[in-house]
């Protein structure tokens, strides 16, 4: 029988090999720790589901640095605080940040953000008002800068953060062409405003792009990487922006696995623009972006789309599907 | 014997494997052509040799188309103009274009541009003066924006658009290192105003970049591609610019060969920018190149290197050297 104090967690039980499975991780209990003075003590209520730890689960992983064995999975996530050793910060307060796979999380006040509960559902700050909303806002206005006119391909475009970009780009006069995979993607992506969907499994992806881009690409948002990217880039138009900001189609291969990004021939043919970005460059436009997704949030021209799974111990499950179960929207697992 | 109305040229015989050979083209006699309204008689006097014509050089080139079997061997020139039934040029003036291998050409004055002989040498129109210092001025100056502070690589700096790159990069503040050939190459390089360069053909050459780059590069001008773009990707500062005009490690690699150009994790974990280059998007600021690559030849500020060959018949020998024999600086054949 667990004692009231005892707080369960997931640690890294192994590395995995390709995707993910249960017995990568290990369910155990712990003591919930003390917050010490600049601490908060958070119960945990939600936690989201990221790709990126994925490559931290690799013993020769360059950068981010490898997981320990027996450590705290990491993850973001949402939860009441309990207890406060830190200006700023009560108990009852919602906030986000660090928390891990774990019931209860002590963590630097610094490290955490306020969460306000009527902007919306309190997990929105994992999703459309968090790190996946800030990352499409830059991405489509700071990063790619998508205008009238443009035509733009999301990859992963039913993913928590395509999901967004694709109705930011719409919102921007742009058409957007989403790349899926599987009918229930296809339909949400259709739904918010794509004028088209590409199957990223399809057996004619060339010729299915080709037609879905009379004109080519003007902007093309690249979280997948591989035999997407390079099936995109044969369609670019001329001088078409790029913006590299992940490539999990090589997350579960391996260290230092990455999939080669393209031929040059295409790139130079088209004056196009291929960045690499990552979202922490962006940091002084992030009150911006998320006033402004709060706005649309509450005028009801954003759907905020997520995939909930119930109970911490779905975490590894919840955690295998991003890569091999096409979720819609923002993967989430309800803690309590 | 030949008749006096008898014009010498090149046409290409077969579609050359690997780097081409002297027996893939073949030096025919056709009658001088007669200009026609609106176009002009030059007599070539030198002839530009540039790699890009070897991608025309394969039955399955798709951009730039493939060059036919028979036709006219494609190079650009400088000659005197011997007949003109156009308005604006007369017999005795200089001018510069798309030639041909042959001793005379007969083209519309639209595509020739009148060459200043007070400027420089005429050939100059071809190399420092010509495609080659303004591609080198466009990258430095447009599209790679160099900068006091920065730390530029130059792939192939020692030949005709690396070389004036080299000394454009280095008046405008920056920290160079360039890409060789050969100790010939290293030599000019390092007299030319780079700080350190580095072989290409190193067998230590990752080492060989860390040592010369231990900041990072914030710029690499890249025209070869390959595994030599591969290592310096691996040497980016954050926020680089790369910019790719070119990719000639492939371009002796058969029909559609093209290198990958690069990982795409190195691009996101440095927010790196890959931008493919057309120098014809940038005629607008032709004139300004032109002039500021005069005024810093006539002060002496700006080194105009060549590598000559003599004589019509020494083209192909001249062609395959820009392949296989790191020639210092722009590659010409003197015609007559």
């Amino acid at each position: 029988m667990r004692a009231m104090t005892a707080n369960r967690r997931f640690v890294l039980k192994r590395y995995p090999s390709g995707v993910p499975v249960a017995a990568d991780f290990e369910l155990v209990d712990v003591p919930i720790a003390t917050p010490a003075e600049g601490e908060v003590l958070v119960e945990t209520h939600w936690l989201s589901m990221d790709p990126l730890p994925r490559l931290r689960m690799d013993p020769n992983a360059k950068f981010p640095p490898p997981l320990p064995l027996g450590a705290l999975v990491v993850g973001r996530g949402v939860g009441l605080v309990r207890a406060s050793r830190a200006d700023g910060f009560a108990p009852g307060d919602w906030v986000a940040g660090e928390l891990g796979w774990q019931e209860h999380a002590v963590v630097p006040a610094t490290a955490l953000r306020r969460v306000d509960p009527g902007a919306g559902p309190v997990q929105s700050a994992l999703g459309v008002l968090g790190p996946s909303g800030i990352t499409a806002w830059c991405l489509v206005n700071v990063a790619a800068r998508v205008r009238e006119g443009d035509t733009v391909v999301v990859a992963a475009a039913a993913g928590s953060v395509g999901s967004v970009a694709v109705q930011l780009a719409k919102l921007a006069g742009a058409r957007v062409v989403g790349i899926v995979g599987g009918p229930r993607q296809a339909e949400f992506v259709r739904d918010a405003g794509a004028e088209s969907s590409v199957d990223h499994r399809s057996t004619s992806l060339a010729a299915d792009l080709a037609a879905a881009l009379p004109q080519g690409a003007s902007v093309f948002l690249d979280s997948v990487g591989g035999r997407l990217h390079e099936a995109v880039m044969e369609r670019l138009a001329e001088h078409a922006r790029v913006v590299a900001f992940g490539f999990i189609s090589a997350y579960n291969a391996g260290a230092g696995a990455q999939p080669e990004y393209g031929r040059i021939y295409e790139l130079i043919r088209r004056r196009a623009t291929l960045s690499g970005f990552l979202v922490g460059d962006h940091v002084a436009r992030f009150p911006e972006a998320l006033a402004a997704l709060s706005t649309l949030l509450r005028e009801g021209r954003l759907r905020n789309a997520e995939s909930v799974s119930d109970g911490l111990e779905s975490a590894p499950a919840a955690f295998a599907r991003l890569f091999d179960a096409d979720p819609v929207g923002k993967q989430l697992v309800r803690v309590r």
